[in-house]
């Protein structure tokens, strides 16, 4: 477990009319596909690759062992949600992943923390996460 | 293309909160998931083989190549739906099924058409519906 | 049915991870999610107004009568995708919508249609497009 | 806070083509949709009534405040799931359901958490879990 800089990583994207229910708010399941668009979005921006790279040019997958979620606020369809990720735990093999979504008045709406194991897809085994990417993943981390 | 027995061949599923929208009916896209379930269902309990085991026993693809929907009659949460198809063309390397959803009062709720190419995987050309899985799927060919 | 313009109207998003099946491919129902999703951001950016103003403020619903699409070339995660909508009827009561989504190299990978039709929630029927609404949405229409 | 008889609720599914990813497997938040939808079957047996009865006939809702996920073992398209729920907590204006997914193998392959308040429509909020429905959650409570 390291330190970090404390940097955060966004994305911005609206609720739409098919994440929201009969209730007229958002589907709560549909937080933690936002939270995993986050992930897949710092990936890709942050580490300069995607899900597919990683399963494919490397041999890894990152399984989600871990997931939860708190209900803050309501999110209705329309609403313009930030959704903010930061690293709470850069483990041997596994990373922790916290995200906050934010609606429309700033307001945290959802907290989400994800747990991803670094696995090796031809032996099924944990494998540490390499040093090129901890480097990245590093400013990240909440500070301690 | 060919003349068929006109069976049929249906699952029950039941429209769930997380399928309906905040008009407080099912989210249209949602009645293409319940259509290629059927398929999938289709595909198990009559040719015995799974997408996946299309994909890697077989390594053959079937992806879509077209896909359309009639909505005829509203659908809400709660309401128990029969999902009834039939293959309305058996072409060399593709199949067309015809897809139906009942509500609780059998009335057709919507109706759905899916096109399947029959592609191999290591060329990602079209390839012929194997003779064995033709057979299988001929007796649910509309008639004539 | 009126001319119109030509105007198109158009978003991106990336395919997700969570929007590709086992194929490593966008799983085809997705694309209406996407087309949908068009639509409402034309509704909020070009009609001024949300789906759920619409069912709020004006007891009028929009539900979708018919949903086509054509697949003509795969998407795979991380594929930035920019849909482009145009509107191919204005009808009395009901409005066309033509959405095309454009994979990373510009060629149309998805066309879809979607037929929605405008009726007034109090009484379950029909309703004419309120004017105010057609003078909007006629710059989008497709020349004749 | 109530002691229980220890009850199960179960309901059957297979993880479907489309709730996999292109890892092969079940697409982590499809596991939260499994989960409320083993919730709302179990509302609809046992207490009688639907989400939607609950809004329009009650005018009460029950929002999630929280849910969590643990990922054991994972799961793959055409798998059958035995998804059970018990109630781990029955509070005055609140539900905790305790709901676990197994396999074909009858391992358990994911273990879900959700929590949530029972609220007033009308004023916004939390509002007792009524007598009528607490006698028929009670025999799910997990044993003292």
């Amino acid at each position: 477990v390291e330190g970090g800089a404390g940097r955060r990583f966004s994305v911005r994207r609206a609720v739409r009319w098919g994440d929201a229910d009969p209730a007229g708010l958002i589907y709560g399941p549909r937080c933690f596909d936002y939270a995993v668009e986050a992930v897949e979005a710092f990936w890709e921006a942050v580490l300069g690759l995607g899900f597919l790279d990683l399963h494919r040019a490397h041999r890894m997958g990152a399984p989600w062992v871990h997931a939860s979620c708190d209900y803050l606020r309501p999110l209705a369809p329309g609403d313009e949600v930030e959704v903010t990720l930061a690293v709470e735990r850069l483990g041997a093999s596994s990373i922790t992943y916290r995200i906050e979504g934010a609606g429309p008045d700033g307001q945290a709406a959802f907290r989400v923390t994800l747990v991803s194991a670094m696995v090796d897809l031809d032996t099924g085994k944990p494998t540490p996460v390499p040093e090129a990417m901890r480097e990245r993943v590093r400013p990240y981390l909440v500070g301690a």
